[in-house]
């Protein structure tokens, strides 16, 4: 084959790509709000949900954030996030979750409380987007009931979009998603003795 | 068991896992920039980038970003990012790459020039993070050979740190990385007749 012809062959081969997804795209016109989760073991849970605020930020939408569980560190999405308080509404409620703490029924009472600011976020009139982080992990130690946490998603603003992140999401929090995605760790430099990095990890 | 007990159980499993997990962490003191690789077929490659972006931008560091693969749409994240020139250096380089065009030639010579941009990034003295914006899909249609690209992002500036977005990273790619996060498609609403919506997928 000479390479005219073989740059034939790869134009209409394209062509009919392209032929194909301009269908099948045409044939989505469905709208409304998407319940999202990002799930599994691997990294990029909560950091395609600081993606998902940086993309709404760009169309100049705003952006309601609870974090159920508030890590040891100040983060540099909380630092960044703080300076658009006009755009970013972002509430920190997990006080030391999880293993930082030994209080349970302290760690069910910051439940209930971000519980309740997610509420009020989801039926607000001026959210393009909400993100609620680790609520998975929340779900998981059983500090709220998940048909209570469905109710809450279920009764949202139609077309918001929600995403929540966190390892383990219940089959019954898979089950209401639009859209699931579970990240996968393929090879974590954890193994191999390199620690945890500013502006990585945190 | 009584409640009383219950909560002390509780407490002391709590403190277990807080005091193994305080020795992990302590033990990992290795610091270097790390190669990470965001790929398979799911959604949250490119935008848990963009979240590590953000986390960057959040401890005040510089970000080069090279677009190896040029969408159809002008992107909240695209918007949103040129907001900051001094923060962040945004090379869109693919010219309506893959499907949308149906010449070969003219493609190479955008990764050719996208990848001499990532090696003035990758080597520049300013950079926290620099992200390869959808390189696997160049490696893929093998507009740019392995082995040159592998040169380059093994030649950078040892404390910077790389993130290489797109599905079907090359096996060669994954054995140099030192992070590789797969994001696995669980649930997808294109498959409930849902379209593309703006702040979620651009």
């Amino acid at each position: 084959m000479s390479a005219t012809e073989e740059a034939l062959r790869h134009r209409e081969k394209k062509a009919r790509i392209k032929a194909a997804k301009d269908r099948l795209y045409a044939s989505r016109t469905g709208r409304k709000g998407l319940l999202l989760v990002h799930t599994g073991k691997g990294k990029g849970k909560s950091t395609a949900a600081w993606g998902l605020v940086v993309r709404a930020l760009g169309h100049g939408r705003r952006v309601g954030i609870v974090q159920f569980v508030k890590g040891r560190r100040q983060t540099g999405e909380r630092a960044f996030f703080a300076r658009f308080p006009e755009l970013v509404e972002l509430r920190v409620m997990g006080e030391g979750f999880t293993w930082e703490t030994q209080d349970r029924d302290r760690d069910i009472r910051a439940a209930r409380a971000a519980l309740a600011e997610a509420r009020r976020m989801l039926t607000a009139p001026d959210f393009h987007l909400v993100v609620l982080d680790e609520l998975n992990i929340v779900l998981r130690y059983g500090y709220l009931p998940l048909e209570e946490v469905l109710a809450v998603l279920a009764a949202r603003r139609p077309d918001l979009h929600v995403v929540v992140t966190g390892r383990n999401a219940p089959p019954g929090l898979v089950e209401a998603a639009d859209l699931v995605t579970e990240m996968v760790e393929v090879k974590h430099p954890f193994r191999a003795g390199i620690g945890a990095q500013l502006g990585i990890e945190y």
